[in-house]
């Protein structure tokens, strides 16, 4: 088997901020290869390509299009505005293309359920940009949650907290794609809701909550689209878990998450992007109770330090690619898990729509 | 003036766990004493006063009413079962002795507004239990709000969110007086969520919220006293401002403090009691923003530390003890900062029980 039969060979469709750190992701993952940029003109896509030091034997085109018809690509990433993933999505894997959809995936879940749909049937691979799921803490993490009740767990989830914050420019909010309603007309809730969602989601095994609930803070740009939002979710089974995520373009940069189990809680604070590329932390405290006379605490937030030789977004490249090797190479068919995980991060995101519809009651899943 | 006349002396009515703590942080006050303690037996006053070690000055007591008919007694402190502060506080008061009440003050208002009514007008200090707002770290805190719009400052608050969590016993959720309807029938909302009610309102300058909300996940015990509540309190003016506060008697121990401005951050994890007696920290981030590509973020948060002589239970002793000191040394009035405090953290608690009984819709302050 040559080299080139086991490196995934990528086009991107657009030259979006994102692209470029994807692009990097592509170049270092080990079994992955840059061969394709495209934007919808030439010059832009050559302009992208020279920038970012994009080697020759990457093929430059003018349209979405010739990167589809290229055989040589094997497979896309997808960073365009997400009003554009349904089609772009469909058509790639129509020409057998596996997609990497950036993330939020879609509109809605029936929207999301067109590419899915389009997916399974040309038996190519799908995932979603969500880096931090790729990261070796994140694992790590899991393996505290898979025993239940152990002095090294922390036990059953009782309650999760996340946000995703940044303090946008006013040119942002007044022009930015991500608050668009033709565009991204999801605002903050599927550019930064998407993180939190999943990550309640991660933290309950993907156990879909019971109900939804927007909090009544959610505030609008002028053209309607969502510039911040709480929300909460609830699970009622097997034990109740309940989790709040705030999302909002208006407040200082945080990447929050704190996870309460019945033994322990764990906290991040940068659970999407880590601090650093090379390594990555988070505080566990297990067993804790106050000492004598209620003056001070048994224990202190233990450190742990996870290393990672690739970057989250190389690692998620890797796995894609790793994924899809196994299809073209052994005959698997394409993992399920992402995804589920996309549409089940699709749903909560279509319920807190439809919760702040309803003037924030709660709507069953 | 003799040493005496500038010292304190207090009363306790009550043998109840906390009352250990703050007689250790009455001792420790340098313009403090202690000087009765009473139980409804004298055999249990004598044997707390006994394993507590407590000077044989200290005069020992069958009933509370002794206590406040000693005329060596200038103030009482109150650790007893919330349902009983209203009469005893009240009596305290026509009797001239100033008040320190333990948390929650009363079940609602209109209880605390006699209460504040009696202190009133007879003249006499008043203030809760919120240890915590008496340490260095929480006057260090505030300053970094005091500047609203600086590099070193947090800027205009966004997002607040606090937890007051333990993992209660099966015997505690059962048969302990923080869960008893007729002893303290607020149970986590009171007993947890006054701290972080307070935190809340601490975090805004003390502007009443617009709006309070409980949340769906509401948990009683089988005689109908809440033993966790979610709460999420929404201020519209000047700047929107939301809070989420997490109470439980069903999760590990947790004291979560976030603050999120628009220019950046503040993390504590022991905002209550902090993890040890001599300095506590908090966690600071300014100005984060992710560097090129998205890779990782221009700053870490700082560990700020802040050193205190004396444990906050004890400098709360003091701060009580300065403020009746110049109330009969000096002719100063009544502090009303304190009052006004609980008046307000009341009023939250009131409206999160009236939500609750609305079905979790808004209820406006």
């Amino acid at each position: 088997m040559s080299e080139n039969s086991k490196t995934l060979r990528f086009g991107i469709l657009g030259c979006a901020n994102i692209a470029r750190k994807v692009a990097r992701a592509i170049a270092l993952a080990p079994n992955a290869t840059l061969c394709a940029i495209a934007s919808r003109s030439r010059e832009k896509a050559e302009k992208f390509a020279a920038e970012n030091g994009f080697p020759a034997t990457v093929r430059v085109y003018g349209s979405y299009d010739q990167v589809l018809e290229d055989p040589c690509v094997d497979a896309v990433y997808l960073p365009l505005p997400t009003s554009l993933h349904v089609r772009w999505a469909v058509m790639a894997a129509s020409k057998k293309k596996h997609v990497l959809v950036e993330k939020p995936v879609a509109l809605d879940v029936a929207e999301l359920d067109r590419i899915l749909d389009a997916v399974e049937s040309n038996g190519v691979q799908f995932m979603d940009g969500s880096m931090w799921l790729h990261h070796p803490r994140t694992a790590h993490i899991q393996r505290l949650f898979s025993v239940p009740h152990s002095a090294s767990s922390v036990g059953p989830v009782r309650f999760i907290h996340s946000t995703s914050t940044m303090p946008a420019t006013p040119e942002f909010l007044e022009s930015d794609i991500r608050v668009k309603p033709e565009l991204d007309g999801l605002g903050a809730l599927g550019d930064l809701a998407w993180y939190c969602i999943g990550a309640s989601l991660w933290a309950k095994g993907y156990q879909l909550p019971t109900s939804v609930t927007a909090l009544p803070d959610s505030t609008r740009n002028d053209s309607g689209v969502i510039v911040s939002i709480t929300a909460s979710l609830l699970w009622d089974q097997p034990n109740q878990t309940f989790a709040t995520i705030h999302c909002s373009f208006l407040s200082h940069t945080s990447m929050d998450l704190a996870i309460c189990g019945s033994n322990g809680s764990l906290h991040l604070r940068d659970f999407i992007i880590p601090y650093g590329e090379t390594s990555a932390s988070f505080d566990l405290t297990l067993g804790a109770k106050f000492v004598d006379l209620h003056i001070g605490w048994n224990v202190r937030p233990e450190e742990v330090h996870v290393a990672n030789e690739l970057p989250q977004e190389a690692l998620m490249v890797q796995e894609f690619s790793r994924l899809v090797a196994g299809i073209r190479d052994c005959g698997s068919k394409p993992s399920t898990k992402w995804p589920e995980i996309s549409r089940k991060t699709q749903l909560v995101v279509d319920a807190v729509i439809k919760s702040l519809e309803l003037g924030c009651k709660p709507v069953c899943l």
